[in-house]
């Protein structure tokens, strides 16, 4: 798979004919599960296997794989620094209506030959902005008749939508928390056509990042009447849900800083402490994706375990930063050891639907080829397979697990047990040290976990 | 003030004797206030004049200091890579009784000479732990008999009291979430006594911090039993205070990490989510340390704004970190443009009290002459009234404040209006994006607001 | 200064003459000095007053402002979330000759209404890439006609300039370290027709930033072979500096990481190792961004103070980022104290010159008026006028100064002076310890030194 | 190997007779190597079988393991905020001769049992520090010549000596960069009196880690002078080491920050700036601790590649920090991918002797059960021999090492191989260009080379 070899395999996408009866990944066949294939092949699965049954449910059923339209199939490769590298033989260098078109049917391809079930987008990625409002919404309505059909010839299924609400100039001082009344009803008028596009197409939840919802200085924010304003924004748009019937569940993914020096939905407690005091925690859950959670400090699976936990964990976007890294980098998720971890949490509560493992993820602007595409889709899914392999594991031999419930016994059982049911009194808790005295010392046995756990990595 | 001159005029404190009559700083006297003195005169206040009024309060009543007894006398200069530098002439080297009392007299000299109100301590702090809980609890008793003396005879007064829950063995897995009911128990003892003594000391206020409340490794431990198990700690507290008759606000102090991987109580939003989730908000405030915000990957007044724009700002442990460390280096906060942050929110929420500004900050561990104890204390609390004085300015031109309502004006009107009220809906949006098309782009003026703030600092 | 207020002094620059002959500022005039301006002025300067001698020199050539082309008029306020939002009234939406004429008329009627002397470009700010190498060049050349005619008729000069080996696709793996000889060799071409153009222009100095030279992984690179390439690129910048004459100061610019994940160009320090290992260090000096200098875990000033003290430190590009964000924000310097850090080594090494403070900072995205450019360049220039009036009363009243001499006296005389010199032995140590015994504990004191700092900013 | 079963092996431990007849740890046998063994069974190695050849080499040649005498003999769990909690059997509570002597004996029955043939101490470690210098001098003899005779009786040899230089107050402001003589010269007889004790025991290389060289502010420092001095410290050092006819190697150990705010030895890069300015970079090469490299924010394996690319990687502390936490963890390393890494490096460039792997790392100070300081070096182990295995199948397979070469080969003939002798001119690559026009794309293969590098790990 060297660098000369992938250039035969997909030179000819640029001359696949625009409706799609042609290829425009021509040199590559669906994705098969080759478990013996050598190291040097890597368009091929050597651990996901989409029908295999672990631990009570398919692969497939477990991973809920969702491809990005965002980042794999509008992503250039411009980075602050540098301009696009990423040139797709199908792009034409418009952002007209038929180059939409053309480019959704090269993401349904995509979607098929990798062999994933879901995708997801932003209203933006699919259907070029209009001059007026009323020409984007009928661009959406255009564009997601098409992608219905192409969901209905493919089986693929839409994870999840949502709205740009941070690119363009006006959201540049925010959405939801914009100063502006006008740019704040111009997000309000784009999700209620978004929700619209979304129930149409079935997506199973929506999700609300909010990029620009922040602050870049506190000294010209309000930032009490910045969060008010949100609240009233998500509290329309589950009345404006109601309405329409849709029935996806709502996820606000959480972001520390960047693209705003300081976003308010810095974490997974940030926001559950946000919906709480805004009264929206019924019907919102959370959206985790690794990548932010480092870079809000915390260990890569942190948010994941703390949402499921307080039972707000709705779905993933499985990516990674480096953690040498104080920016965003959407890498491709190749970390075993961090999919355990990921797919121990996901197991423990029952899996993650209605929600997916959506690959927030982009190939660096260095990989410039075609081919590229699928290797770091298919190496980020071996490796979330390997985790699920891994999890099941531990699941089933139950080593760890019991070592924990070993460690919290004595709560299970006289004084422990009224503690636990909040019926026990400091009095009693000091009558028992007086009756007991100093307790022991008890190894937290650390070590013993980490090579108990690299047992089965 | 060079490294000779201090020498002279400490060094006769080891003989003062241990009844208090004489001094232990006998070449410090009452620190005055000299607005003129020389850059090298750094024993005197330049800034900080207890009783002139600025904004409608005298600066002692804005301010509310308060002195620790922790790190300023019990601070050896101990840190990971080396032993004690902090050799005080008034300590024997013993841990009794006896030395608890002469101490006592050293921090109310200190408190006194210094010319602040308030101070704070943890209860293993004044008292040595005895062999026994019995033992730990008549110490308390004893040392309090004369804590409360040194307060009627001085007029200071006790900020907040807390108990040390992670220094002790028995604590390294934890206090409130020790997984180990013994353990578990003896903190529950412990804070039931710190409260009696809190109660009978008149205390304000009564942290908690939770130094060993996390995670060192999520492969032992059960998060959610953990939690459980700490909001039931904090509702037997909650009982018992009520049932003592005790007054002081309960705050909880949040800190990122360290000493453990991950703290639960990672920074005042996660504290606010806890509370919430646990039916708490309503009897806890929080204790806000810079810090603690900074290791959290915050800007230095970002919890304080926050807590108090939730309605959560209780207190503020002023101090300082280094940005460019990872660790809690607890240094006395010198900036005046920090200082001056943390005062602009303490007078647009009308005052701190009844919490204070707690220096819980230590002279570095070569700072070895106890005058450079006054000096550091000194030098803070003249930062921290220059950030009075200028905050007081900003306020009173009004200029800052003006420039943010105009920038939300549109919230106060119409539509807008009726956002603010919950009253709105998308359509409604909608309805107005159709009818005034695209809004406009209205600078942030960011750079404005920094010159402008840079004209009172 | 409210968002209304602004918006009648510029809106007219669209229509100002294509020759020139008009104002593209028409409401701002040269920027005077007010020391006396109310808060709400920002459009004045309040400390900055160019001829003032400050410590033997004027303040203009102390502080050798400069203003950077790339952002100040080549930014658009896109960032990696967002497009575009600083719209230009002068600008036409084209990358034409016609238009880098125009721009290069906007920029020096900035320069001059600003009151800098000096200014820094990349080749491709200040002319349009064209479709081969020949036609760049002959851009370049038609270009630098007209600023060298500007620099005439303005006095403004040309404090250095550089060649982006960035931005282009071409090189995205790197310039001087590109696996590619091709790309490798399109760099050097590069390089040599900028040296061509500086020469002309009378730089004063040359800049490298290796903005690709490092690794995204290290998994594909051969880290030896890329270093060795990048010194011979050096080698042959040297020869060819030297073949046509060009007499300005070869300076490298030090960047931790992003664009790539790691840049071989750490910090000063990494620098210095380079230059010493290749046989550089007698060509090439540093210049030092301090965002640049956070970004690899260092504080403020420190880059600036170790490249001073090794001989290394050539100028300055004066900007700041936010501690809190893991990015280069490229704010600008807003801080006094920082301000004063800076220029205190600045008149420690007897000036900056041949280099300057250049400000390689943009305007928030959100700054979008144009006088917003004109705000945040005085806001920055009075922050450094106040940091170099505070460094130079510090310097004067020399009490900081004679506190070092102090601490460090033991090595003036005796055996110290032998250690000093490089004549001592371990044996004469020994010999000193087992006459003297135990050193004496000396307080650092650390707190004293701040307070008196505090007492000059 | 629950909690309880663990306090079984090695109760008897205190009973053991003084004299070193019996045993320590008399529930545990020399480790054995059982590649079946269940994850439940954490004493036995998985994966190291010290006398299997990999790639040429039996493991323990590669390997080279170490076991550090301070964290695993002296540390006692005590941390910034809490006190001691690993009470050892064979500790009396004093630090007499008798104890240390008992002390080492324990030592070597550990290395013994687990089967590592090296070792490495700091002076104060392995004996008490006297009240004067010749009394430590003298401790030391006493307690070398046993060392000596347990040497000789297990086998086990001293991979390398240190001076403690920063845990004794006399050195907290510095050692070798000591702004007082009489404390720098204490530091001079110190490393006089190691380098003896190195070469009796036959050190095959000598460390120098510079905790407190360093600043806590710039405002007290010299940085010239402190620099200076520690240049000559090492020059006296060599000379001495020469006299005596001490073989081992030299190293210099970088760290970034803490327990100063930032070390001189930052990084790898930058102590290679300090040997090169200095003329000491061919007596000294550096001791690599992925810890510090970690906390000078480069990826974990960044030092150790750049010291090998640069010629100076001489040694390695085999440990790992937590990313998300910004100090010194020093945790035994149990990630396969970073010990992929490590011990790639280490194969490329033939072997790490005379230096080796040394275990810096010290068990948390939860786990306080003996058997934790084995079963923690185990795992630690375990996961580099996997490395090892990774890195010798990569190697042999040479599909990684191939796709490098690729990428270069432009540079192995015509003018790219002029370039790589430093023959070529820019007027040659300018012609180059004018001749080729651009060059092309070529894809990094990231994501191609993480897929290929996880097929190994």
């Amino acid at each position: 798979m060297g660098p000369k070899a992938k250039k035969a395999k997909v030179d000819s996408g640029a001359s696949a004919p625009v409706d799609g009866s042609g290829e425009f990944f021509p040199g590559i066949s669906a994705i098969q599960y080759k478990p013996d294939a050598p190291a040097t092949d890597t368009l091929c699965y050597k651990h996901y296997n989409a029908k295999e049954v672990v631990h009570g449910r398919t692969m497939e059923e477990w991973l809920r794989f969702s491809v990005v339209y965002w980042h794999t199939f509008r992503g250039t490769g411009l980075d602050p620094f540098g301009s696009a590298t990423l040139k797709r033989p199908w792009e034409d260098g418009t952002d007209s209506m038929e180059m939409a078109k053309k480019r959704l049917r090269v993401a349904f391809e995509f979607f098929t030959k990798l062999g994933v079930k879901y995708w997801t987008f932003h209203d933006r990625d699919i259907a070029p902005e209009g001059a007026t409002i009323e020409e984007s919404n009928k661009n959406l309505d255009e564009i997601s008749d098409l992608a219905l059909q192409l969901q209905k010839e493919t089986g693929v299924k839409l994870l999840w939508a949502t709205s740009n609400l941070f690119s363009h100039p006006r959201y540049m001082n925010g959405a939801g928390t914009n100063p502006d009344l006008h740019a704040y009803a111009y997000a309000g008028a784009q999700v209620k056509k978004c929700l619209e596009i979304a129930k149409k197409l079935g997506a199973e939840n929506f999700v609300f990042w909010g990029g620009r919802e922040g602050y870049q200085s506190l000294l010209n924010t309000d930032v009490h009447a910045e969060l008010s304003h949100m609240a009233n924004f998500f509290k329309m748009a589950l009345a404006y849900k109601k309405k329409i019937g849709f029935t996806g569940q709502f996820l606000i993914e959480p972001k520390a800083k960047e693209p705003t020096k300081h976003q308010y939905d810095y974490d997974a407690m940030t926001v559950i402490a946000f919906l709480k005091t805004f009264g929206l925690d019924k019907d919102f859950k959370i959206n985790v994706e690794p990548n932010h959670t480092t870079l809000a400090g915390h260990p890569y699976e942190h948010c994941i375990v703390m949402a499921s936990e307080f039972g707000f964990l709705g779905s993933i976007d499985a990516n990674t930063g480096s953690p040498d890294c104080g920016w965003d980098t959407d890498q491709f998720p190749m970390d075993v050891k961090n999919a355990t971890m990921v797919m121990r949490t996901v197991i423990k509560q029952g899996g993650i639907q209605p929600g997916g493992l959506n690959f927030d993820c982009k190939v660096r602007r260095e990989s410039t080829d075609p081919e590229d595409m699928f290797i770091a889709h298919i190496g980020a899914m071996d490796t979330l397979a390997r985790g699920l392999r891994n999890a099941a594991k531990i699941a089933e031999e139950g080593h760890l697990d019991k070592l924990v419930q070993e460690r919290y016994k004595t709560f299970k059982v006289g004084l422990g047990a009224k503690v636990e049911k909040g019926a026990a009194t400091f009095e009693e808790l000091e009558e028992y040290v007086k009756k007991n005295g100093n307790p022991e010392m008890i190894s937290g046995k650390q070590e013993h976990c980490e090579a108990m756990f690299n047992h089965y990595v």
